[in-house]
């Protein structure tokens, strides 16, 4: 009984790892379809995320079994419901996601973004994946270290974040209010998903250290 | 024992009520800040949602130390889950009037939002506190049937955010691209403080009919 009961501990994780593997990859997907104005793939992401809400909802059913079930020592107790948290998280992430490839089908076949902050965008949208690949290393592997450093990524997509207000605001004439206002919105989605990211590791550091943040 | 732990179940309930109750006046009170570019309201919403971050993360550990130490029956434990999200919604609606009114903060003494537009502001944050109130009401009441109907008010500011949209885009000249990236955040943070109202309501309503929704 036992055995199966920590099957099931583990089970929460490996969907939690999965979640932050598909999220990772709707970002990169959804940043391709905003710049480069493809269809296909902005309805793949649109699509993709009844799987990541699919995971989500599934997690907590599993997780409130257990806990009610289990009735879970306070430690895995506190796992448990930390990946509630962070379920909730990951899956907010793949809302940002499609969101970013809404907006790209919304505009199609223009381009949401104005030619100059492209790279800007290609760089958050990196950025973001890669948090989110980090996201399910540090759960797989409960990488304190990790989760602490990914911080300081989180910085430059703020730092991205501000510099496409900036490039708005230092042109007033060069683009369009429908192009400032899907680069405002667009550019938040990013730091939104960023945040969230961070949001998983800080709540990964404070399980595995109890605390001491 | 039993009846220390179903005071703290309702001490929960009534956590809950407060948090609204403050999330709606810290909403008013920052869409007054911002309209007439009232710069001590908006010192005074960003300093008390400390309140509310303090409430919510009080209201987490006796969650938490509740649900280890009672092994809830499957009922109440439901309850308590429901409790931990409600108060992350509740949390994120102290943190969205904030930003509102970082926004006015950051504008003063200007208003941020042009002229003709203040109306709508005026109406979406109107909403937006009735949004929480009702929400106390509903949390205290355990009332179903205004929780559904709930949703229809949310229709109304989903609306609202929308004609921001189109005023900004009727009259593409009339406004500066400063204007159109404030007005876009701060209707998007309007946007979601009432989807995270609704948010809880479904959860009220998920938890008390046990999932017929």
């Amino acid at each position: 009984m036992r055995d199966a009961y920590h099957e099931q501990l583990d089970s929460v994780g490996h969907t939690l790892v999965e979640m932050a593997g598909l999220v990772g990859q709707a970002l990169s997907r959804a940043t391709r379809a905003l710049l480069d104005a493809d269809l296909p793939s902005a309805e793949a992401v649109i699509s993709a995320d009844d799987a990541v809400d699919a995971l989500h909802r599934g997690l907590d059913v599993r997780t409130l079994d257990l806990i009610a079930r289990q009735q879970p020592v306070a430690g895995d107790l506190r796992t448990l419901v930390a990946s509630l948290r962070m379920s909730a998280d990951l899956e907010r992430m793949g809302d940002l996601a499609r969101h970013i490839a809404k907006v790209a089908r919304m505009r199609y076949p223009e381009c949401a973004v104005p030619e100059d902050l492209r790279p800007t965008f290609a760089r958050m949208g990196e950025i973001g994946a890669e948090l989110a690949d980090k996201v399910a290393r540090i759960v797989e592997d409960q990488d304190v270290e990790a989760a602490r450093m990914l911080e300081r990524q989180d910085d430059v997509v703020d730092r991205l974040h501000r510099a496409v207000f900036n490039a708005l605001l230092s042109k007033e004439t060069a683009y369009t209010i429908e192009a400032a206002i899907d680069v405002t919105l667009l550019s938040r989605y990013y730091e939104r998903f960023a945040d969230h990211a961070v949001s998983v590791a800080r709540r990964l550091v404070f399980l595995v250290t109890g605390g001491d943040e």
